[in-house]
């Protein structure tokens, strides 16, 4: 899978400056780019998920980068915090971050529970297309159960306020592109889900 | 150099979920991943080179992607406008997404002004020892010169306020590591020089 890049001088370029047509890209890679949103509660399984399914793709050959909390609110969204308003500009964000990612060419994967239908909008806005909203169903009752976070015990205690499925609203997806249900499958059986998906309709035309 | 991703059936994967490396990634790309922070003054060259080094680098195989105004400005950051504060918090948004593109195995060019020291350092902080910092050499007087967005002639009239090199100071980078001397250097001799600074500084070891 290996590309190895041309290495030889520079030459003397007059070309024309352009930027790169993410169907070139796309071609380069041999799959099209895009934004694999996946949506659910807490404990609903994204992150796992998404590494998972990174892990895959990229052993396949795929560009894939995953967007989750762990490189995103410690970094680009650093200056935020859990208000109404903040969140919205938290999933905001990323769905910019995500969309230049697909522009770019990669089937970019977002964890995020981004729980309300606007929100989630706004992304597919940002995507231009390039949406695919991925539904990550377990009710809540299974992922208290597992809590792998114990914040759910948190929440029932009072000590986060406005935790979604517990002191504030999941707003189930209408018309997701796919239902993955996480509640009831196990890793590897969401995860031959997920990648079916990608290659059914990551391909070059 | 185009890859085809396997595209077999989804195996029953029962793989633990880690993220990719950027080790991983770059030995698959053939090419460091990092970022390329540009910085001049307006009509320094900064998107004419960027784009040109991004077609050119491109067309060699690289995994390549330009961040520029346009497509952060309209996006990510369309919600900054153009105080002091916001500048500083475009260009450290700017520095987070290049840094997760250079931790997704990029070539990432930002070619933003960035006038000042401390915002070029926090960008540098953010991609974590994957910084080359690009100053575009170009006095004011050359680039007023060829004033190429009619941006000079309306600081000059007092229409920007708080314009870099003309209201507002640039300062120059103390140490960048390539320095492209746009105000004498054609296009074609510019590019030249930053493929070399490439094809020199993100070989694999």
């Amino acid at each position: 899978m290996t590309r190895v890049p041309q290495r030889g001088p520079a030459p003397h370029l007059t070309r024309v400056a352009h930027s790169v047509a993410t169907t070139e890209r796309e071609r380069q890679n041999g799959h099209l780019g895009g934004v694999l949103w996946l949506t659910g509660l807490s404990g609903s399984g994204k992150s796992t998920l998404a590494f998972a399914l990174e892990a895959e793709l990229f052993a396949r050959g795929y560009q894939v980068y995953v967007l989750d909390g762990d490189n995103i609110r410690h970094g680009l969204n650093a200056d935020l915090g859990f208000t109404q308003k903040d969140r919205t500009e938290n999933i905001r964000r990323v769905g910019e971050v995500a969309a230049l990612f697909a522009d770019a060419g990669f089937v970019c994967i977002s964890a995020f529970i981004s729980p309300y239908h606007a929100d989630r909008d706004v992304a597919r806005s940002a995507a231009k297309g390039r949406f695919h909203e991925v539904y990550l169903d377990a009710d809540v009752e299974t992922c208290e159960q597992r809590d792998p976070k114990g914040l759910y015990r948190k929440a029932r205690a009072g000590k986060i306020p406005d935790f979604t499925g517990v002191s504030a609203p999941y707003e189930i997806p209408s018309s997701p592109d796919l239902v993955i249900p996480t509640g009831k499958k196990d890793v590897g059986a969401s995860l031959a889900l997920a990648v079916s998906y990608v290659v059914a309709n990551f391909g070059l035309p």
